[in-house]
């Protein structure tokens, strides 16, 4: 029996649509990172519109009740699991694609549109909208800006933050924030903006995002490589970063999840290197950028093949994207998220050797290269626990390998509730207290994702 | 007679190197803006070092004294004049530049590096830093971070907000937070890198930054054109943006501007054209983006011009790099910054113009047209006020314009004292109330630049 369950009730109770079926409980418990909550949070509100959002939260505030907010539930550090004495606020219903202006190069969306319909939508102004991560079909723009998502193209055209112009935002007490400006630049006041992206539920409700978009590249070169190891195509990455050019894609893979990917897709890179690289170049420099490219990998592979069109190079972005759902299929998948300085990739890439020795977890690297941040991603057996064991062990120990090289814990997965034990270790005191100041100015009751982000 | 000499004593006694110069607190009071204060300060601490500034804020906590801390004065927005019963805290001796690290293309810097000698330092590694105020010669790293200062290239570069990946800041009670990291992504906690960036001194005092550098270009084209009036070089500039390239660099200058540089410098721009756009294109497709950029313009110009080398090309950025040294020889100049949307700058040019002769005042427009900032130059005698009669007149005038078009009131000079009156109309009562209460959680006694900005 929870603390809150009176309060949790008069809110459930308000609401325009709600539920209390353990199916939409059980949902809002999990997400994609295999965190399991303890217990299901009280009910889940449905919010159709702006005022349901504010009428929710008002209500919240009026009984001290503690909301989780919830969208698309592909998360990947449990940043919206909700348990009990919590009420779940999902706008996934909020979907729509409200404006697409081509003139000015920018759209402003519901928190519940999808990622990869609103690159649909945009496409046929061509233009596209920047941030693209690997789960891009299945993903929404709220949960993008929660985290500050990236994806695979960041390094040249930016992570979400990149990309927010505007936002619509309610705050705990159910008043409404605009932050920023759709102007291309704008400095009056503090960037609040770059204030709510990333702060994962824990500041206000998002409920409308202004977001930049760019024309579509007028070509696109793709190379695919292969190399002996991981540990020297992180090699041939560094040396990509070291020739100066800017792909708008650098992925590496290593051998064991191109053997994963070979047995959920019937394909055979493995059978042609023990690590791949798929490098992308784009815009009116494509081909040159590229000739530059192969040459600063060529000492190093051990194959290199141009893309002959673009069925060919969709096939080969195809095949990483789909990584993390190969990979579901031999076990249960935690997925680390370390970035680390550019120029040590290839030290990562011993380190996590070493780990998995050690632990005897199975480690399957998928890396962003061009900006050092790697997902290192855990198999487990599907009855083990993402949170205690050798799982949080290896998980842990990931995060001193990339602190001891200058890195970081999270890249763009965010911190929810998986990785706080090593926020502290992370942030500092100074840092960390800072930001619950914050937290208390804008959010005084603590009811918007509690326990979460910080 | 202030309410707080005898904390300000207090502070500048305990400092290791202070002024009570009535030269000294004269520079403090002034900036660029054309702003005068009403008193001096009563005094100036020289920091050399973090620790200097530790010891100066936590004395300043002790005896709760105002601190209005000061990098090279060339700010235009009146953030940094101080006033009496405030100390200033000059951090212009700590400009060295700690490290530069060519792998990584990041560099570590003091607040009092002066933007260009950090450019020159880093060219030799064939790397440039990005944000270019106009005034970068003069300008240092301190004030662009406290401004998120932008410049000519930063709508295909990015603001300072963009370039910063970690600040050492000391806050008002002494204690010094680390923000973000060296890797190129990260989302552990709270975004504090922009919130402290564009925050005008007001949250804490930054002592060191790590900024992003990046390759300088392998080919860089110039393109100058004229225009029959400032509004159809707009709508050139609009047609640059419609055509789906990059400009590095897209400035407009208008006529009037023109016949100033003319005469300050001997060159003839006026009698080319009513109106100036210059144009560079960077990168590998530097060449190819050129032409597409030249057919976009080439039905509203009256004359185009390749530079035929970089001579000419440099040549042609100093005129516009000295447009407001230019204009002072005039008058009294007050600097305008608004932004608006990049498809709506002719409508700006009508307006701007109408402003003109309803308030008597002289306005000079140049604007960086790829991100729709404009800096509208009001020349003024040299006995007129900037913050009263037609001058206050004319920039609220300027504001409202700016506002009804879906612009902002400042681009990338930021508030200060001097553009205080238009906050709350363009961030409206909730935003402010949200600002103002981080101000409160981080700088509880408000001692930090109290009155600017928010």
């Amino acid at each position: 029996m929870s603390l809150h369950t009176s309060s949790t009730s008069a809110v459930l109770a308000g609401a325009r649509s709600a539920s209390l079926s353990e199916t939409d409980r059980l949902d809002a418990s999990t997400d994609r990172s295999g965190y399991v909550s303890q217990s299901l949070p009280d009910g889940v509100v449905f919010a159709e519109t702006t005022d349901d959002v504010v009428s929710t939260l008002r209500l919240a505030t009026a009984h001290r009740t503690p909301i989780v907010t919830r969208g698309a539930g592909t998360g990947l550090a449990a940043g919206a699991s909700a348990r009990s004495g919590e009420v779940v606020l999902d706008v996934s219903r909020m979907n729509k694609i409200l404006r697409i202006d081509p003139v000015e190069q920018l759209a402003v969306v519901e928190p519940g549109a999808l990622n990869a319909d609103l690159n649909a939508a945009v496409g046929e102004y061509g233009l596209f909208y920047a941030p693209d991560p690997a789960s891009t079909s299945i993903c929404s723009i709220g949960g993008n800006v929660a985290t500050n998502a990236g994806g695979m193209r960041c390094a040249k055209y930016g992570v979400t933050r990149d990309a927010v112009l505007s936002l619509n935002v309610v705050l705990a007490d159910g008043r409404q924030l605009r932050t920023g400006r759709e102007t291309m630049k704008g400095v009056s006041g503090y960037d609040l903006n770059a204030l709510i992206v990333g702060s994962e539920g824990t500041l206000g409700v998002v409920t409308e995002a202004t977001l930049r978009l760019r024309p579509l590249p007028v070509a696109t070169a793709t190379v695919a490589a292969f190399f002996p190891d991981f540990a020297t195509a992180a090699q041939a990455a560094s040396a990509v970063i070291a020739s100066r050019i800017q792909p708008s894609m650098l992925e590496l893979i290593d051998g064991q999840t191109l053997e994963a990917i070979d047995m959920a897709m019937g394909t055979t890179y493995r059978s042609q290197g023990g690590a791949f690289l798929l490098a992308q170049t784009d815009g009116y420099g494509a081909h040159l950028e590229q000739d530059v490219l192969i040459e600063a990998i060529r000492p190093l592979a051990t194959s290199i093949e141009k893309a002959n069109d673009d069925e060919h190079a969709a096939e080969l972005v195809t095949a990483r994207r789909e990584a993390i759902p190969c990979l579901e299929k031999l076990g249960r998948v935690s997925i680390g998220d370390i970035g680390v300085p550019r120029g040590r990739l290839a030290e990562v890439a011993v380190g996590l050797n070493d780990i998995s020795e050690r632990t005897g977890v199975r480690i399957y690297s998928v890396v962003h290269a061009s900006d050092g941040n790697l997902h290192p991603m855990l198999v487990l057996n599907p009855e083990d626990s993402v949170t205690e064991g050798p799982a949080k062990v290896a998980l842990g120990e990931m995060f001193y390998l990339a602190k001891s090289l200058g890195g970081t814990l999270t890249g763009e997965h965010g911190i929810g509730l998986l990785k706080r034990d090593w926020l502290l270790p992370e942030l500092g005191e100074v840092s960390l207290d800072v930001m619950r100041s914050i937290k208390d100015a804008i959010d005084p009751h603590g009811l918007l994702n509690p326990g979460k982000a910080i």
